[in-house]
């Protein structure tokens, strides 16, 4: 199945997990689709400034996939810059936040697979 | 944990799957950093003309999620086209193969998550 970016649902959150701004979730699979092995595939926009805020997983594992645009990646206590092509991996019990510090768009893929 | 592009094994595959050319594989986590829930997360590479064969997939589903270029996704019976930004979903059960018909790179995002 070829599910097209511009056929699906567009959720927009103000202040995510306490967060900054505004963040675009485009849901491109649902957790039925996937089996419920994973309840998030999506990809995120968060225009510059705006935030995802701190919070933590547990009983599952999150994946991001930096897309597009450069920020800072809170990865379970310490702030790691990043930019298109890099991986942030949260595990269960971790906790992350992500900021867009740059002056275009951040935009990544999200996934959250179950453990 | 952020994992850099640059930082991690690339492979590179001749006649993937019994495809045409060569597909680059850059593995950005593995299978036991994701706690055996998924066993691929890679991003694929192939030139124009490459591809990777028709193959089925058995107890996991494969996403794909299209990063840049265009080709032809055969979809368990019928050839899609596809873009930036698509996503093709292969279940448990189902074959599928890709082909990049463009002129420039084609690159996805691979991940097997299993059942």
């Amino acid at each position: 199945m070829v599910i097209r970016s511009s056929d699906v649902k567009v959720e927009k959150v103000l202040s995510m997990r306490g967060g900054k701004g505004e963040v675009e979730m485009t849901h491109l699979l649902s957790k039925e689709i996937m089996h419920n092995k994973a309840r998030l595939f999506a990809k995120m926009k968060l225009s510059p400034g705006s935030s995802v805020g701190l919070h933590k997983h547990e009983g599952e594992f999150e994946i991001y996939y930096i897309l597009s645009g450069e920020g800072v990646f809170h990865d379970n206590g310490k702030d790691v810059p990043i930019k298109a092509g890099d991986v942030c991996f949260t595990d269960s019990g971790e906790s992350h936040s992500i900021e867009n510090t740059g002056d275009t768009d951040l935009e990544f893929l999200a996934v959250i697979i179950l453990l």
